[in-house]
C-alpha cells in the first residue's frame, strides 16, 4: 500500500513502522550500523566498544500509574543499551516543552529522571532545552540518548540465536501498555494496573557475570513481545514455538485486553525484555531472574524450534497452533 | 521573577533559558560535566576522550532559505562537538513527526540530512521515530545526539580564556536569524539572505592543526554572539571588548534588523562561531580561516581587555562604549 502522507500508525511499532524504517528511512541512511536495526549501534573506538542509542517519549499521559515521562525515558534507554551487553554510563536528556507547562510537573518530572538515572546507575552528562508555542506540541516530549560500554564476554544479536536456544522472558507482560491505556482520559478505567517501567541494567549485569551462552537480548517495548518475536524470528531465520500458557500475565492485565479487544502479546511493556540462550543454561539464568526485584516472575515461554521461514508459533491454552501475525494499522499510539 | 508555569522565553537563549538551566534542572542534575555547561560532555572511557552532546529542532518553518530542519540538525550537532575540540564522528537521529506530514517533505528532510552527515563526514548510526496525533506537535521536530573524538594537542574551555586573547568570528553574523524571520509566514518580507547553517568540524581541524594556543570556541546559535560573549565573559571571569565595526555582517541583514528592531548581535547563527586564542596566534588563525569556504569573510572582533567582572564592553561605531546585556524575554522563538 502506498501513502502520500505519514500515518499514526507509521508509529506505532507495527507492519507501517516496519516499512517506513525499512523502505523509506534505510534508503538514505544505508550503513552497516543502521542495517542491523539493533536497539544501539556498536561502535568501535581504539580500545572500546561502546554502544549508543536514543529514542524520543512522546507518552500521553505525562503521569500515570507506575511512573512518568521522566523515568520511562531514563529507562528506556537504559534498557536499550543493557539489552546490547553493554553497561549503561552516560545519557544525554533533550526536552521540547510546551509553553505553559507548570513549573510544578516540570520539577515532579526532572526529580523523576534523577530517581531513575541514580538507580540505574548512569550520569545525565549533557542536555538541551526547547520551549514551542502552545498547541504545537502535547506538554512535553523529551528525547534521551545513550552510551554504554560492551562489556559481554559472548557475541550478542538477533543472528546468534540458534536452534534449540530457549526464550524467557523476565516477567508479567502487558503492564504497561495496560496501564497507560487505563489511565487515558478517553477510557478512565479504574484499575488497579501499574506500568512496570523499570530499569534492567542491573539485572541483566548479573545474568550476563553467570553465563556465556547469551545470544541476544530485546526489550519488548512498542509492538509487545509478539512484534520482538516476529522481528527476531525474521532476522534469525528461524522458526520459534511459544507457549501460550507460560506466558506469565496478570489476570486483571489480561481481562482489561480482553474488554478492549487487544491482544496482549502486542501490548508493551517497558520492563520486560526477551532472552535467547543455550538450553543449557535456561534454568540458571531463570533462576538467577527471580532472586532480582525485576525479575521475580520469569518463565521460559518457548523454544527456538528449527531453520525456517522466520515463523513464530504460537500454542494456545487450548493446545492448538497459531501463527502469529505482525500487526497492521493501528496500535496504541504514544504509549512511550 | 517567579514563575509558575513555563513562556516561550524559557527556551529562546537568553536570561530566561539561563534562568530556567541553572536554577530548575542543575537543581536536580548536578555534576561536574553538566554543571560546565559547555556545548558538549566530555566523558573518559579506558584511551579516548569522548565528546557527547545532543539538541532538539523545533525550527518554524522547517524549510527555510539556505536549509531545513535536517540539515540544521546535522550542523547544530556536529558544530557542537567540533567546538568543543572533538572530530565529529557518530550521531543518533530522532524524528518526532505529526500525523499527517507528506512523505514528499519527509523525504527532503531526510535528503538533506543524509547531504549534511557526507559534507560533515559523520555517521548516522542509530535512530528512533514517533508519530503523534495532528495537531499534538508541529511537523516535524528532530533529536540529534552526537559523539566525536576529543583530537586538539591543548586545552578548552571558557576558563581557559586569557587575558589579552584574541576574539574571533568566521564571518557574518545574524543571517540566520535574519532568514528565519523573513520567511515566517507572519512576516514574508521578500530578502535574499540565506541561513548560514553549515558544518564548521573541516575548518576547525585546520585551525588545530596550525596552532595549539586555541583556548575556547563557542557556536553563536541561539542568542547571537552576544549572548555567547556574556556567557564566556562571566565563566572566565574576564571583561572583554569589542569593535561594533570590525563585526562583519551583511548590509541587508542588518536592514533587516533594524527593520524589526533587533540587534544582530542577538541574533542566531547556525554556521558561526566564536574563537579565542593567544594574539601571537590571531593573524595566523584567521588568514587559515579565510581559505575555507566557511570562514572568508572572518574577522578579528575584539579583546580580552582583562580581569573582571565578566564584562561585555561594545566599542559602538560612534566611539562610544556600551556594555552588552543579557536580552531578557523573548528573543527569537523556534529558531532552531
Amino acid at each position: 500500500m502506498n501513502f502520500d502522507r505519514i500515518l499514526l500508525s507509521h508509529g506505532s511499532g507495527g507492519l507501517l513502522t516496519n516499512n517506513l524504517i525499512k523502505d523509506v528511512i534505510l534508503k538514505y541512511f544505508n550503513n552497516k550500523w543502521l542495517n542491523e536495526l539493533n536497539d544501539s549501534a556498536l561502535i568501535e573506538t581504539n580500545s572500546n566498544k561502546i554502544c549508543f542509542t536514543t529514542d524520543s517519549y512522546v507518552i500521553n499521559p505525562i503521569f500515570f500509574p507506575g511512573g512518568d515521562i521522566g523515568s520511562l525515558s531514563i529507562h528506556g534507554t537504559v534498557n536499550d543499551l543493557a539489552v546490547s551487553g553493554a553497561k549503561p554510563l552516560y545519557i544525554s536528556v533533550s526536552f521540547i516543552i510546551e509553553e505553559g507547562l507548570l513549573f510544578e510537573e516540570f520539577e515532579r518530572i526532572l526529580s523523576s529522571i534523577k530517581k531513575a538515572a541514580e538507580e540505574a546507575n548512569v550520569k545525565i552528562v549533557t542536555g538541551d532545552t526547547k520551549v514551542v508555542h502552545k498547541g504545537t506540541c502535547d506538554k512535553i516530549f523529551i528525547n534521551t540518548a545513550g552510551i554504554g560500554i560492551y562489556n559481554y564476554k559472548g557475541n550478542i544479536g538477533a543472528d546468534k540465536i540458534m536452534k534449540g536456544d530457549a526464550i524467557i522472558v523476565n516477567g508479567n507482560i502487558a503492564e504497561h501498555g495496560a496501564a497507560i491505556l487505563c489511565k487515558r482520559e478517553e477510557l478512565n478505567v479504574d484499575s488497579d494496573i501499574n506500568s512496570d517501567s523499570a530499569p534492567l541494567n542491573n539485572l541483566i549485569e548479573r545474568l550476563k557475570n553467570i553465563s556465556n551462552n547469551i545470544h541476544c537480548m530485546r526489550d519488548a517495548t512498542r509492538g509487545g513481545i509478539g512484534v520482538v518475536l516476529l522481528e527476531l524470528a525474521k532476522i534469525s531465520g528461524k522458526d520459534f514455538i511459544i507457549n501460550e500458557r507460560d506466558i506469565p500475565i496478570r489476570a486483571n492485565v489480561k481481562a482489561v485486553c480482553e474488554i478492549l479487544g487487544l491482544d496482549p502479546l502486542y501490548i508493551a511493556n517497558e520492563g520486560k525484555f526477551l532472552l535467547f540462550c543455550d538450553k543449557c543454561d535456561a534454568d540458571k539464568i531463570l533462576n538467577e531472574m527471580k532472586k532480582d526485584k525485576y525479575g521475580k516472575n520469569a518463565a521460559i515461554i518457548g523454544f527456538v524450534e528449527k531453520e525456517g521461514k522466520g515463523e513464530v508459533n504460537l500454542r494456545t491454552e487450548l493446545g492448538s497452533i497459531r501463527i502469529v501475525d505482525m500487526p497492521a494499522g493501528e496500535l496504541v499510539p504514544r504509549i512511550c
